[in-house]
C-alpha cells in the first residue's frame, strides 16, 4: 500500500518550500469570475493560473520540495522525461546550484532540448521512446547515485503539487464548491484531493485517449493504457502513479473522460476571449463544463486549475 | 482648455460601470512579484493583468463608460478604428445591445475585420490610411447622428480608463511607488494619473518612433509628429489628446522613451519567463526597467500595466 498523502504533509511541504532558494516558487493568481462571463450558468469560476508558474507548469512545485526534502549527492539529480517534469527539475536544480541529467527519448523536440539545456541540464538522448530513455535513466542513476525525480510517484512530490491547493484555498479565502483536475500521473490530483479532504468536489478529468485513472478505477487498481492524443505530452502516463491513485479512491468523488476536440475547443477559447495562454492539459476543466460532461448546479462556485502553458503559441490561433 | 478629469469623476465613472451590463467588464487580477523574481533589483513588480480585460485590452473600460455615460441614438454608435478601440466600442455596443459601425482603413488585417464582424459590427472599410477612415465615419456620423466614439480624447473615456488605477489601488491596499503606463493617445494614462494625483510617480513611456506626449512636453502643447515602430497599431497617436495631455502636465512626473528592440525583447521576455502573452504595447514598462531607462529604488515597488494582449500569438516566441 503507497504512503498516504495527509493535509499535515502538504503543511509540511508549503513550510519547506518557503525555505527554499528565494524567488524562485511564485505565488500564481486566482481569478475568480462569475460563470456568465464565461457563458456558463453557475454562479463562480475561479481560475488558478498554475500556468504561469516558473517552469511554465504546476511540476516545479514537487520537484524542488523533493530536492529540498532529500539529501543531494555530488552527482546531483537525474530525471527521464522530455516534458514539463523534466523542465521543472532542471530549474529546480538550477535553483539550488545542483547538477542535473535529464534523459529524453529521440522524439523529444530539439526546442525542448534546448530549453532544457538553457536551465543547465545535460541533456542525454536515448532510444526511440520514453521507456528505453527511463530504462537508461534508471541505469545511469544507479552508476551515479544521483537523487532520482520521478514526475507524479514519489511523497515529496504529490505533497508539493498539493500546496498549489492550499494556496488557492488562503487566495480564496476557502475552498470552491468544486474543483476540476486534469489527471496524467496523478500527482496534481493526490495533493488536491489529499489537501481538500472532500471538503470540495474534485473531479478528475482525462482525455479519452488517456484515461489512466478511469482505468484504474474501473479496475480497482493501477492498470496499464494505451495513451495518446492532443494532451498526451503532459497526461500520457501509462499507469496512474500508485500514491495518485491511493488518494484518489478516498477522496476523489467523480472520474470524467473528454475527447480531443473539446479539449482543443477549450484551449482556443481561453486563448480568444480570455487571453490565457494554455497547454492543452491545462484546458481539460474548460472543455468539461462547456462540452456539459461536468454540469454544476446554479448556486456553485467551480475551481480550474490551469496546471501549464508549455504550449507552442502559434498552436492557440 | 480641457476638461480636466478628477478623481470625482473616476469614482462616478467606477459606479456608472457598476450599473452597466452584468458580467461585460471584468475585475483583471493584480500579480505581486519579488523584483527579484524577475531579476530586477527593486522590493515588488505589480503586474496589472489587463491583458485579460473583455476585448484584450483596456480600452473597454472607457468604451463602455462612455456609451453608458451618453443617450444612444437609434443609429447606435460609431467609430473610426482597426485597432483596440474599435473592438472595445463593438464589445461595448453588442454589451448593450445597440448597433456599431467600425471604418477601418484598407491596411486594416483581414483578420481584425473578422473580429468586428464577429462582434456584431458593421464594418466599413474606407481609404488606405486612417485618416481618410476617420474623415468617412465623421461624414457618416453627421448623416446618422450616431455616437461617436473617440480612442482617447473624450472625458468619459478617459475618466472610464482611470478605473484601472482605482481598482489597482483597492487591490493592493494602497498605490505602488511607482507606475509605468505606456501612452499612445493619452487616454490610459490621463485616466490613471487622475486617479493619483501624485501619490504614486506616475512614468509615461513611449516607443523611440511614436513619441506624441514627449514631443507634446518639449513643445508645451500638443504637436503632430511620426509614428511608426513595432507598437504603432496600439501607441501610434500622430497628436496627444488634450485631455491626456492637460493632466499629464500635472500629474505625470516623467517621460521615457524606448527603443523597438527593448520592446520587442520584453514583449519576449513576459512570454519565455512568465508566460504572460501580450501585445508590444504592453511590454513598454518591463523593457523600461530591463533596459535600465528606468531605475527603481532598492525599496522600491513598481507597478506596470500590461495594457493589451491582441497579438497574433505566433509572434511571441
Amino acid at each position: 500500500m503507497a504512503a498516504a498523502i495527509t493535509r499535515a504533509d502538504i503543511d509540511a511541504a508549503h513550510a519547506r518550500l518557503a525555505q527554499g532558494p528565494a524567488n524562485f516558487l511564485r505565488t500564481t493568481p486566482l481569478w475568480r469570475l462569475p460563470g456568465a462571463a464565461l457563458g456558463l450558468a453557475c454562479a463562480e469560476v475561479w481560475l488558478k493560473l498554475e500556468q504561469l508558474q516558473v517552469s511554465g507548469s504546476f511540476k516545479a512545485r514537487g520537484m524542488l520540495h523533493r530536492l529540498l526534502a532529500q539529501p543531494i549527492p555530488a552527482a546531483g539529480v537525474i530525471v527521464a522525461s522530455g516534458g514539463n517534469a523534466g523542465i521543472a527539475t532542471a530549474a529546480a536544480a538550477q535553483a539550488l546550484g545542483v547538477r542535473c541529467e535529464v534523459f529524453v527519448p529521440q522524439i523529444s523536440s530539439p526546442a525542448k532540448q534546448a530549453r532544457l539545456r538553457a536551465l543547465g541540464a545535460q541533456v542525454q538522448v536515448v532510444g526511440s521512446a520514453y521507456a528505453e530513455a527511463l530504462a537508461a535513466c534508471l541505469t545511469r542513476q544507479g552508476e551515479t547515485g544521483a537523487l532520482l525525480t520521478h514526475a507524479y510517484d514519489q511523497p515529496e512530490v504529490v505533497a508539493g503539487a498539493g500546496t498549489l491547493a492550499r494556496e488557492l484555498e488562503e487566495q480564496g479565502g476557502g475552498l470552491p464548491d468544486s474543483l476540476l483536475v486534469s489527471v496524467g500521473g496523478g500527482g496534481l490530483i493526490g495533493g488536491i484531493a489529499a489537501w481538500c479532504e472532500g471538503r470540495s468536489r474534485v473531479v478528475a478529468l482525462e482525455p479519452v485517449l488517456a484515461p489512466t485513472l478511469f482505468r484504474a478505477r474501473e479496475a480497482g487498481a493501477p492498470v496499464d493504457v494505451q495513451v495518446g492524443g492532443v494532451a498526451a505530452d503532459a497526461l500520457g502516463a501509462k499507469r496512474i502513479g500508485s500514491i495518485g491513485f491511493g488518494v484518489a479512491q478516498q477522496h476523489v468523488q467523480q472520474a470524467l473522460l473528454l475527447d480531443d476536440a473539446a479539449i482543443t475547443a477549450a484551449q482556443q477559447w481561453l486563448w480568444r476571449e480570455l487571453r490565457l495562454a494554455v497547454e492543452p492539459a491545462a484546458a481539460l476543466g474548460l472543455a468539461a463544463l462547456q462540452s456539459g460532461a461536468y454540469v454544476p448546479a446554479a448556486g456553485e462556485r467551480v475551481g480550474l486549475v490551469l496546471c501549464g502553458g508549455n504550449v507552442d503559441p502559434a498552436q492557440l490561433a
